[in-house]
């Protein structure tokens, strides 16, 4: 039983900070280094960067829409040729600093708006798939199963790796509960630490009606920039390493 | 007697265009691509990565201050370290953009108030140097020669490539008249054509004063952003063809 | 009969240009100055302002997307609470600007996706009413007629004045043909000019499918971002004045 | 024995936070509000707003150079017209959303780098007074005594209100230790408390050599961004108080 662990890091601007990434990067094994779209600037990613190579961290490329004022978070209607420009822009520069600090991007995970978006539109999807393919045709893609990226990336030849969310309620079909929604978000560590447990060695979560689904993910995704995120990504890994899975880079 | 020709390009943003990149692609032998600081969204840069590919023509990454408002052109008193970290960014994002287009970055150059302020600026000259470095040691810096980026490069073991500007005028000490003096920038074809060929070929440019001073340079300078440009452009390149002089980049 | 001439201006950012706004500002009654948004800086705001004040054109609030690498032409999921506090910040910021001028905005006229979004989306048009009513009352809203934005001003006490666009195709619902349709948007001048007169006189428009269709404008907006833009824009104005019509701005 | 205590408010951007400011809207007398350059979008000025008004906090609007990247700390060699245009459209976005509150602007302070030039740069301190006087003559600056600006705003009839730093070294001189130097800031409670009460009742300060220097201070200033600065802050409010001093906005 191997899974990753994988966090939002370097999600800073200039002056301002967003989660305590160094404590983080104890914990996690893989690292989303924001790119500068929507969070982290050069000296941050820099910063993370040379903090992940130290720790034997991974390090992934987390390209977004350029929206600093809204965090990647509000979905865009972006033409998918310059989509593509703009994802094939962080991942390489993110990449270039990761190198001058003695390591390397290993895979791209889109973050937030872009994310969701690129799992039901074909078209955005296949911009992200092709700026990747582009780049590097060996770098994964870190995604939800099931989702248009996913099936695009299969056809393009990228590779994806699938992952779950361990503080994320489930339906009953195996998919989020919006983020909206009542209860979509789950804060004790307890339980949260039970759930990714469950997901990495049963491989199943229990969805919202009780019912058990299926769970298919390389790797579980700990939310940083959330006043608990250290104390619920410490429990995970805790919980996990006493059920005796192994932690564990996907690649 | 061999120059190499080269202009900045991709200087548009967005819906913004600036000079007629594809008329100068033409006539220069090397492209200093903006790399989004002070210009240059991603889709820009990749076009014009993708068709300075196509005409042969070298690539360059124009690095700059982070200051799309001033088009790099106002000085900033930045963190040398944030410096580094930003022009290693910057480079990075073009050379991955020109990679997946067939090429590669292969110099740099500062652009407007960061390339003015590192010919006298050791701690900021240290800074773009020493990404230069990180990233690439191998990549030359098209600079100014007897500047303290100059000396600071040659310390670190980074290489310099000196450049000459046909459309500026000289003082007797052979540096640039600043471009708020009058005459400081020549406007008429002839002229400058004809300056680009003793440069070229005598190594020598007329100054201010009338007297003759020497000219290292292994690279030309012709500017993109004026109305007139690739007329100027044109005429240089025609009259250094005409003269003998071998056009090619310097790597 | 009396007409409003409307176009966009003041849209350059930084060493970036659109358009000729001096020529534009000679034959336009009514100016949407572009707010810093999805483009123009405040200098280029001042100097609009100052320019349509020494002309008597009247002065208008073009609020925008934050988006000034898509010129505000993407749709974005802003959060109506934000949205409003953007449009608010944009419209106080031109109309302090055009009041230090000797002027003042007496309209807002939102740009681009957002024009559009407020058209059909109830939600993002609520904040835009809000955001104006926040700030004058009085101030009318530029839109199209029968949108939803048109009924929620009517609803919140926000005047509106209604537009029609003399270059673009009109449907027999009296719809414009969307953008990227075939024949969307016409060049030819005398034939602009000629459905600017029947817009302004008969009060009508001929369809794609040949049919005339009601239009109701108090304004004619003419757009100033193509090469032709002012040859367009004049040949609106003369044959305007030729049949009869005055020009003059709505307020 | 009356003080004004002012305090930088609202600097966060987006998702990012910077002080706890409803806790210093609890202590202070002025909210100096960022304008969206340095730091401050419109819904955090907005909301910032409404808060000083519910409190009675009066509000400034600390204008700045326009600089996200670096909070506004970094000299940049904006020119001066451009300056101008720069300071008038911030002043006048939140004087705007002030007003939209139920509030308005009362007085400017400009912030970071750009308050520290033009206490010793006639030429940008000048564009900085003329947006301020081409706005509304009868807006204070607060600003250091005997800097550049106050001799100009004197010049062009735009008042100045002066303050003093409670947990910033002072030179024997009456100025400012630089930041960098050892001991520039205090972070004792008591201590800094203490200086507050003898600006505000004694109009002195002891330098860094011991001896007793005089303070023309209108108002005191306290940080907002530090870990502690709340506690700084009302230890200050409180030891003021204490001393029979009475807390009042300067208009």
């Amino acid at each position: 039983m191997v899974i990753d662990l994988n966090a939002d890091l370097g999600e800073g601007f200039g002056i301002w900070r967003l989660g305590d990434d160094m404590a983080l990067l104890d914990i996690v094994t893989s690292a989303n280094i924001a790119c500068g779209f929507h969070a982290g600037d050069p000296l941050t990613i820099r910063r993370t960067c040379a903090a992940a190579v130290d720790r034997g961290v991974m390090i992934g490329a987390q390209v977004s829409y350029r929206d600093l004022a809204g965090f990647g978070r509000r979905e865009m209607e972006v033409d998918p040729e310059e989509l593509c420009a703009e994802v094939l822009y962080q991942l390489a520069a993110v990449d270039g600093i990761a190198r001058a600090m003695g390591g390397r991007v290993s895979y791209v995970k889109p973050h937030g708006a872009l994310y969701n978006r690129i799992c039901r539109d074909p078209e955005q999807a296949d911009a992200v798939v092709e700026a990747v393919a582009d780049y590097d045709r060996d770098l994964p893609l870190l995604t939800l199963p099931g989702s248009a990226v996913h099936e695009i990336a299969a056809r393009e030849g990228v590779a994806t790796v699938t992952e779950a969310f361990a503080d994320r309620a489930y339906t009953p079909a195996g998919t989020l509960l919006p983020r909206r929604s009542p209860g979509a978000v789950l804060h004790d560590p307890a339980a949260v630490a039970a759930r990714a447990v469950r997901m990495a060695t049963a491989r199943t979560v229990t969805a919202v009606d009780g019912s058990e689904v299926p769970v298919d993910a390389r790797s579980i995704c700990v939310h940083g920039d959330t006043p608990d995120a250290v104390l619920l990504a410490r429990a995970v890994r805790d919980a996990l390493i006493a059920a005796g899975v192994t932690l564990k880079a996907f690649t």
